[in-house]
């Protein structure tokens, strides 16, 4: 009989699996392909899907079934199918059941409401435009905290939604640290600064779009199960382990895009390397943001920012590029995508700074969140604090507060898991590159397969069947998101690009 | 209370079209967007959604609703929001409950599934893989029929889910007077035929695209309410009035894409001139299939093979096109567009055998439904009747049976509706020509806001407050299909053009 609960349980929860990804899809559309005009619309639509698939999860007799098999779970090893889709479910439904099916609709229709208003402000500067959804999509956000018991704060609620069991004060502690360790590798480097010229030119779009393909199919990237489109701020999405849709954006003048894909391969290969026997269930995705950011960060950073890397695709870039990359040469263009420089935009930024950004984010959100400003004074906010941790002046909102697709969508608790990732995939790559000792020789040949088996086998199959802090154990052999690692890379990194001491002082 | 209740029944309805919407768009990126590795998880998207959509609009509440609100309906004007929703809202809830939620998915589940069996098949004009799926969708329609009390046939029912009211043996009437007096239009056409030379060459692809657009925004299309994307099997969809998606195809040697993207964009108007107070209700789309096929066929051919169209496009036609239409002139190219000459697709058949193409499909689905022969025959019924019709052979599947995308999606009873719509074009045509008297005059000045403005007053507006001869009746005043002015029309046009006798013998 248990055997049949089961089988129930699992009908009811590949139901929702199916709204959920019916609704990625109807976010997708949005903001890729949809005229305008759809928004208002799409926002209802969004709305009742996502009200629909609260009600189907967080019904009674999912409560029921997912009560009377906790015997049954118990009976399984604990990474089975049955233990682990029990274990989730019985985690997932008493958080979700906390929140009314009504709430969970106002803020699927706010935020796809709010997407077309925040696009609209960025391309016109205008923070005046967006001050009210942003102010809906917080007052939502409070509403939504209000349903739990707030421990010792109410960011570990929000929190909590990207960064299962991550706490406010573990993110603080962390970041502390980088503000220690990090934040001064930024100033030791602006001492050694060489003059480096950047490359400079036209990149036309349309060859930008051949050599990422290129790249993302030496990644991994296939027409069968995966598209890339442009779209205002890149994401990656998808409506399953076989139909993976990343997105990207390019710039006329640099290659900023072509990182962005990169980035966005990342995500797309945690989600397209899950167990295929996950699917349709709430384990066949990605464990938690930080995880997939360490990912994504890793795809840009680790691999395609790699000396490596690029012994093998500069060439070849060269080919497509020979205006503005003439009398360039792989080592050269490694130090320039390397290259140290506070800058505005947080996507862009390069490896020594872009924790920063975070760090800031995460001190707005939370005095949002405990109203320590009004917020009409978020962009004044904003810019002390870039001066304060960049020394750089915000010249326009849109490069300033108005940049990131986050606030526009409610996500409120999301940015720390950038900086998050950024930790954890330094930990995973001195684990991979331990076991993988010619991996950086592959690269040179262009050859991808052996980082992406491993990934597999150590992290993507098992999607998320554990929490994140076992999946990072299984991965790396410690429980704990650890700095260090981080730190120690960029350091290095920053000694051999620009003489900086290679052990902190 | 009974306001209460209309506000209830309102609601639920809303619910049940934006699960309606979101089924359309599933469906629309699975035919334009999604990589095929997603096609069997789209399957079961579609079967949930479908499933959930059908549960909520057949729910015992809506049918309570529906029954206490019977009086409060007959006190609204008839073609008031609240009557119109009540009375159409309880005929469609009637027919609806018959059909168990699980066929539903069923049906969307094994529609899903064959899209892309029916996409290989047709490539590689292999008809025993297509079997398969299209055993299984007549099965499916079959079951689906025994949900019926069947009155006089079978294929009243499936008819009527396309054309309300109609009846299978009214169709055959219809039928039998083309084949009395369309038919013999094409044998007379052979005796006057001259020999006019097509023109050939090459059209390429993204300057055919450009100029579509150009006759597109001249019609009504504008890029904040509607897209244009390439696809296997041009159809228009979209997620409500201001989300219009077209989707065309394109041959390198000819311009038959131009034509199908006029067609689509006749479909599109339709539901983009939907009052937009019937948004989120079922009453928010066109009445039928055979009135949406009058308004494709109308843009497509009264307005885009008129010699009024051709004389403000055509110059412009060669300016984009030089090479392939030196030497030719608006009145000649008038000539090319609209020669009668038999053919194996029936999407790029011209007016006067277009009927015969439509004829034929109604008689094999009636054969199939009735098990006349076993399926495996299905090609060599359809080849007897092509050479039986239009008196040439069909070299491949690819060219013959396995051309439509219909039967792939489990659409039987849905290509009488082309036919119908053709008839109605022309009766609705004498009316509008009678209303605007300098119609082809704006046609000439590239103008063609009158004809939309008539549209949308005189039909797109009402949706589907009223029955199929309702809206007839509103829009040329008679609530029956008459056969005659379309002949009429036609007998005309290759008078014109062929000089045969302007009225038969």
């Amino acid at each position: 009989v248990s055997r049949a609960s089961f089988e129930e349980l699992q009908r009811r929860l590949q139901e929702v699996s199916d709204l959920g990804k019916t609704m990625s899809l109807l976010a997708w559309d949005q903001q890729v392909m949809m005229p305008r005009g759809g928004g208002p619309l799409r926002a209802e639509q969004l709305a009742t899907v996502g009200r629909i698939a609260h009600e189907k999860f967080t019904s009674a007799e999912v409560g029921r079934l997912l009560d009377e098999l906790h015997d049954f779970g118990e009976q399984h090893e604990y990474d089975s199918f049955e233990a682990s889709l029990i274990r989730v479910g019985s985690r997932d439904w008493d958080k979700a059941r906390r929140v009314p099916a009504e709430l969970r609709a106002d803020i699927a229709r706010a935020s796809a409401l709010a997407n077309q208003v925040w696009i609209d402000a960025r391309e016109n500067n205008d923070f005046a435009s967006f001050l009210p959804v942003l102010r809906t999509n917080l007052d939502l956000r409070k509403r939504y905290i209000e349903c739990f018991d707030v421990g010792d704060e109410p960011y570990d609620i929000v929190l909590d939604d990207f960064e299962r069991d991550m706490k406010t004060a573990e993110v603080r502690r962390l970041f502390d640290y980088l503000k220690e360790h990090q934040a001064p590798l930024v100033k030791e480097v602006a001492a050694h600064a060489d003059e480096l010229e950047q490359a400079s030119g036209e990149f036309p779009i349309a060859l930008q779009r051949q050599f990422e393909l290129e790249v993302a199919r030496a990644f991994g990237f296939d027409d069968q199960c995966w598209r890339l489109d442009p779209t205002v701020h890149p994401f990656a999405s998808g409506t399953g382990t076989t139909d993976i849709r990343l997105t990207t954006r390019y710039f006329p003048h640099n290659l900023d895009g072509l990182f962005a894909t990169m980035h966005e391969f990342g995500h797309g290969l945690y989600e397209r390397q899950v167990d295929p026997a996950l699917e349709r269930s709430p384990l066949a995705r990605g464990v938690s943001l930080g995880m997939h950011e360490s990912q994504s960060r890793m795809w840009e950073n680790l691999v395609g920012r790699s000396l490596a890397f690029w012994r093998h695709f500069f060439p070849r870039l060269q080919q497509v590029f020979p205006g503005p990359l003439a009398g360039h040469d792989a080592d050269r263009w490694y130090r320039e995508v390397n290259a140290v420089q506070p800058s505005l935009i947080r996507v862009e930024a390069d490896e020594a700074t872009y924790n920063l950004h975070i760090i800031l984010r995460f001190e707005l959100e939370q005095a949002m969140l405990a109203d320590e400003f009004p917020l009409e004074q978020l962009p004044e906010e904003w810019n002390r604090r870039i001066w304060e941790y960049l020394g750089i002046e915000v010249p326009d909102d849109t490069r300033g507060v108005l940049q990131d697709v986050h606030w526009s969508g409610g996500s409120i608790g999301y940015f720390p898991t950038y900086a998050l990732g950024n930790l954890i995939s330094a930990q995973i790559w001195e684990k991979v590159t331990a076991d993988l000792p010619s991996l950086y020789d592959e690269f040179e040949q262009g050859e991808f397969g052996s980082l992406r088996d491993w990934l597999r086998e150590h992290l993507h199959r098992h999607g998320r069947k554990f929490t994140p802090s076992e999946t990072l154990e299984r991965v790396v052999g410690t429980t704990q998101i650890d700095p260090e690692p981080y730190v120690r890379y960029l350091r290095e990194k920053l000694a051999d690009i620009y003489g900086i001491a290679a052990t902190a002082a």
